[in-house]
């Protein structure tokens, strides 16, 4: 493979604008949402075009679910959630994108679904400094 | 493996009475969400006591995106959605279950998520034998 081709990928803008990164995982960039509401991560396959979870290949697919698994589960240890949420919608970013979203039984919207029930809060420098420690460190335990 | 161990699962009684089987894949049952606003599937692994993803094990996992794929690939076929929209909620009823919905441009939510945009509205029996027949017919393709 061409380093061109290699570097072909890149994220969206709006991935980019709204999220931190945290992570660099086999298949996937693993992100931070900048919102205080929810410890909430973003996993964009680095797979060019890709816009549904259909787009990738059956090795792309199985990846992209041990990913998902991984990342649910560091963000389980680190800030022991009630639920967790996962979902590929892309309704507004095109480019595939799967939330993994730590949820609480007295977080913001629960029980709804996260998406438009309140304005993005974006972390403090300082919280969002101790939130990508400790993120970062439980993706790589 | 007991008879007894076989059927030991059983679908939650929410998911039975909001939705109606179109087909059994080898992990997963197949139903179709009773809600005429949007075509849409429910994929429930027959495994006792799932609640997360990260519930199932890797070999099942694995089996889950390959019938996400298989579901997802049906829907667009039977359907022509403009997007997909995959996710495992379950803050509402707690048995594992994947959402694959198809969203159009013009549908009653879009842009936003499904869930809480509109009450649910009952096929008529009618529309309901017709979306059934279009749907099992793609899956078993």
């Amino acid at each position: 493979m061409s380093a061109r081709k290699l570097s072909a990928w890149q994220l969206h803008p709006q991935l980019a604008e709204d999220t931190h990164p945290l992570a660099q995982f086999g298949l996937c960039e693993v992100r931070l949402m900048d919102d205080a509401n929810h410890p909430w991560l973003i996993l964009v396959p680095r797979i060019e075009h890709a816009v549904e979870l259909i787009d990738l290949d059956e090795p792309q697919q199985t990846l992209l679910i041990r990913e998902v698994d991984r990342a649910s589960r560091a963000l389980r240890a680190a800030v022991k959630p009630h639920k967790l949420n996962v979902a590929a919608l892309g309704n507004a970013v095109p480019q595939l994108h799967v939330h993994v979203i730590a949820r609480f039984h007295d977080d913001i919207a629960w029980p709804r679904p996260v998406w438009g029930m309140a304005s993005a809060q974006p972390y403090t420098p300082e919280a969002l400094i101790r939130r990508v420690e400790l993120l970062r460190s439980a993706l790589e335990a």
